[in-house]
């Protein structure tokens, strides 16, 4: 029988990328030790070089499924035709709900890309652009068509995805608001910051200008 | 004479924070080596240990000066009273232009909090609130008297600081935009997102319920 999900093997090196994932985000990536992470997962140091044979290859597939998961949670929340509006909504629940769930890897993601070879930086960051573009696009059609007022795309969508990641920093499941509350209220604050009209409740604005 | 700033000692006490910050926050604070501080500094390590007696409390020292040089700042900053709208957008401007500037101390004191001694958490994290509870009184006042829309303070005023903070993860001085067309960018985003109207052009937000 081949290798299928949910094999040995497989657990195996979901195990050490979930190990990796935690040592790092505690202890950054250069003061993380291929031996103490053997130690973690309970195998022996030389299994682990059979999943990852350097250090720097499994930093780089821990970020590269981080993006390559989130490029695919945004393609499969994504509405299929859609107001900009819907489209943006869709795209803040998506972002905070993968955030939320991967705090680990969110915090090597967003730390550790100095610690890549230029080669890999390169891949990694292609994948951002490639997410980042698609928040772009939702905003730009928003101006376009008069429903959002954004004066310039690229930096709206880079101060939203620093908003929306930076939950992880304080949020934490069972303390004052609920993940579907903290949500709600990044969702009126995205709308606000767009100047869109919220369709139930919330604000409305207008541009004077 | 006593030791004065501009002092020959207090000049290699600054030359040492200054490459530590760069130090930790290429490489990460457990990474980084007294040796190597030394060696980038251009002393001998008995002499870094004179002004740093361990690692911990130099770190300690970069986070406590980083956060009271921050609040020392905004004090400078703050209008005496006036309007929240004039308050906010006074704190919006400091904290920018004081983050861009210290792009080094601010990535270490985002990402070595996990590197403190639980006593020395406490003083950095006290700091911290300290300087986060002036953006939410600037944002309660706001919306009680009705300049703002904002529905919880506390949320609200993380997720500005994270958006206004993450400013420095892309920002570089001589690109397409100059730090003045960021932070006024960043002044109308900050606006809507709180709902308040702007004085002049930007989007004015009325609230719908």
């Amino acid at each position: 029988m081949a290798r299928t999900i949910g094999s040995d093997g497989e657990k195996t090196e979901i195990a050490i990328r979930k190990a990796a994932a935690s040592l790092m985000a505690r202890h950054g990536y250069e003061a993380m030790s291929m031996r103490r992470l053997a130690d973690e997962v309970g195998v022996q140091a030389a299994a682990l070089y059979r999943y990852f044979p350097t250090k720097e290859e499994l930093l780089f597939t821990l970020m590269r499924e981080h993006m390559e998961a989130l490029v695919a949670a945004w393609e499969a929340q994504r509405p299929a035709g859609g107001d900009p509006t819907a489209r943006l909504a869709a795209f803040v629940e998506n972002h905070i709900a993968f955030h939320i769930a991967r705090r680990h890897s969110t915090h090597v993601s967003n730390m550790e890309l100095r610690s890549l070879s230029p080669e890999r930086l390169t891949v990694i960051l292609k994948l951002r652009t490639a997410y980042e573009k698609e928040l772009r696009a939702i905003l730009r059609e928003g101006a376009e068509s008069g429903a959002f007022a954004v004066d310039d795309a690229g930096l709206t969508a880079m101060a939203l995805i620093q908003m929306l990641t930076g939950v992880i920093v304080w949020f934490r499941p069972g303390e004052r608001l609920s993940a579907a509350e903290v949500t709600q209220n990044y969702l009126s604050m995205t709308m606000r910051l767009v100047g869109a009209t919220m369709r139930e409740g919330g604000s409305a604005c207008t541009r004077t200008r």
